[in-house]
């Protein structure tokens, strides 16, 4: 039996649609890791391509078809390989791929070493077209603040919270996201971590107060080395405290490109 | 026409189902305020029935009938009035009402008296049959936090963090939301305002900084006050801390029938 | 006794910073009604300016004493004398300010006229230095798709699921949510609705079987009628369907600028 | 230098707490699955134990140096040894564990057997003292239902819709995750499919609209093979429809001991 191809009929209305795929389906994927070769996650994905305007819609279940063909070598290398076969398998002029995943990095604590795995939220998209490949690197790292005001003013102690940094790169030659990372640690008032013990937690404290920044000096110190760093191209960087005196976050975002 | 009841049918598989009903919708509530006598707010709500053995389906809109007979009065105090008319309209034994809400207090800064909009979430449930009624109430609480163990290790500072306090309880008379909400900001190392001027400011760091608290400490502080508080019968309360040291969070959980 | 200053010092970086301030902020806000005048709802707020490069920070308490100068007055008219207030109070080139709120809307339904008060996450931002001024409206409105494939396909039935369309504008002459919700939900394949009863449901179901729309349809609807619409000029409107026999979204993005 | 052990001080208040611990944590975790042995995932993850009365404090980083020991194994099989060492290394009389993350099945299209990976998110729970063990094993599960009422009453279609199952068992003899997901997908409309090709899609569509069920039915078929179940002492499934006609949910609870 023949089935009607209801996608692919005409459609009068002559609008083209800019982006035409699936949003948020999980999947397990791979992605490499600057110690230790490969580490096995679960990733988050949108992939879309634009639709002509003759077309009356797109063929959805080829996208997860793209998915299974790439599903253990989803690496930041291969992203225009799979861009280049999307726009190949739904004969697309446009193709985007947008992947988000839990990345995991072993990490000491300042004095007594003890070994743990922490978290960062990474992203990686991709766009890509006949001329152009547009990449995307971003990492999510929390982090700890001391308030400059706080402490300033104060005559015990100094208000401070948890953040959250986010860092998007576009890159002449490829970054680590470990660099990402190390970028927005030193940027703060401390790294954050999972394990400490006392004599760590004691460091902890000292060091951050050492060391107070505002969302804004958080924002600029990530900038002010980037716009130094030779291989970046593009960045945008945004800072927000889970202000410890206040219910809201407190807010910076910086975006630059250079040339 | 006759259009067929479904829902009525005789069910052969002859189980009775806990709660039936609808979850998630969002309506416009009125809120009575120990201050101001109301308060417009917006509330999402959940409202389930029991459904007996004999019967295929719960009729579904008539909760959403109920909401719309009571809309400009969903006071604490009507609460027993809908569970009724659930139970009536839905021939049902039990009925269940979860109601929560953000609500509003005015709040002044603690030095300049600077005064400001504060947002507390709030929850009501109820259960209700021939027999029982079940009213609990509930209100979620951002406070400030200063660690003491990182303040008694430290040089300089201590590590603090933005925590959250869920309180809920049961009560032999009517307990006002505002009173739940004091006792928390209470148990905490300092409440957090939504405006502080840099006296505030300087006023806030040291107060908490004089108060250090665990989230052990925070819930045995609520314990203590509500053990002594002659209408409440039943608390459970839970502290978490958004720990400005980790990516995780402090959890401590306290609960007690008193009698 | 004088308080240090340290946002007002000299910043060596010599980084300006396009957006800081506040994000999450909830706040009780009224928004004019077209029908009814004016509706009280809760608002979550952002508020930003631009930092020159010469200042360590901004003076983020007075974006609250802003907030609070306007607070029952938040209406789409005031945007630009919020912004300039900010402006003004902040000393900044540029103000951004996002707010997000629940809007409520008198709902029939298609037979029996049963009313009941249907929600609409609604949108507005607005950006403004001393030559332009940047607004936008949005709506998120969720509605019913029928699949055209699958009921073209299917002996009997077709798929069909709970879609969300969010809608964004820009307008040279002040444009209502309600028309935009109206736009929207005459591009899906039916509204939705609070509050069905039998008669209504069976309306319901059949108007939709009748108006199968991929996703791709809806927003190809919705850039039809606003390509053709005097007062918009500027759209973005994404479809998004919580497609009933996949656990991941069907998705699709239409902007334009029109000349 | 000695640093102070502040959590071990006397603390006057005199009130246990019923659970302290660390919430939230992200880890990776290795998981034993039916057909292909040991399955890489990303674990949320909750520890807590009870804290005695005399004590101010928990050591927090043990929860984590205990999550360190047992990373790779962090199989149902260990539960009871992982919650043996929390109540060791923090000398409690209580611990706690919650577990929750994606879990990944190959699934093949009913019609072309067009193979593809489906994310099932489950949990797992553990709770021991010197006399008891208590472990609930859970899934969420995703399926499609179609209304039996919009089916009866209207000429052309139904309404239907994606809906979430979660379903948490106690057993006698270890349970798969892999059964109890079948179980689920056996009692709505139809399993949801990440990849459908259009004779598939036609399969499903036809496949489903011969099974019309509410959420009542899709609990009480599932509480109809539980109760059968040979393995299973106690139950509480959940079945969320995600209603294509409205912006709420339909809702419906099953909770049974048998014995």
């Amino acid at each position: 039996m023949e089935l009607k191809d209801v996608q692919s009929l005409y459609d009068p209305r002559e609008i083209s649609i800019d982006k035409v795929g699936i949003k948020g389906i999980r999947y397990p994927v791979s992605v490499l890791d600057k110690r230790r070769g490969v580490q096995h996650t679960v990733a988050e994905i949108n992939m879309y391509v634009d639709l002509p305007r003759e077309f009356k819609g797109t063929h959805m279940s080829r996208f997860i078809e793209i998915l299974n063909e790439f599903r253990e070598e989803i690496y930041i290398k291969n992203i225009p390989f799979i861009l280049d076969r999307m726009r190949e398998k739904l004969s697309a002029k446009v193709a985007h791929l947008e992947i988000s995943f839990p990345y995991f990095l072993k990490k000491e604590a300042p004095v007594t070493q003890a070994p743990s795995l922490m978290e960062y939220q990474c992203f990686i998209s991709g766009a890509k077209s006949e001329e152009e490949l547009d990449i995307v690197l971003g990492v999510r790292v929390p982090v700890m603040t001391v308030c400059p005001c706080s402490q300033a003013i104060s005559e015990i102690g100094a208000h401070n919270q948890r953040g959250e940094v986010t860092l998007k790169v576009r890159f002449k030659r490829f970054v680590w996201l470990e660099e990402l990372i190390e970028i927005v640690e030193a940027s703060a008032s401390s790294p954050v971590y999972p394990l400490l013990k006392r004599p760590d937690e004691k460091y902890v404290t000292e060091w951050a107060h050492q060391r107070p920044r505002f969302v804004e000096d958080v924002v600029r110190e990530v900038g002010r080395r980037l716009l130094d760093h030779p291989d970046i191209i593009w960045f945008a960087v945004s800072a927000e405290n889970l202000e410890s005196i206040h219910a809201h976050n407190a807010y910076a975002y910086l975006e630059r490109w250079k040339d």
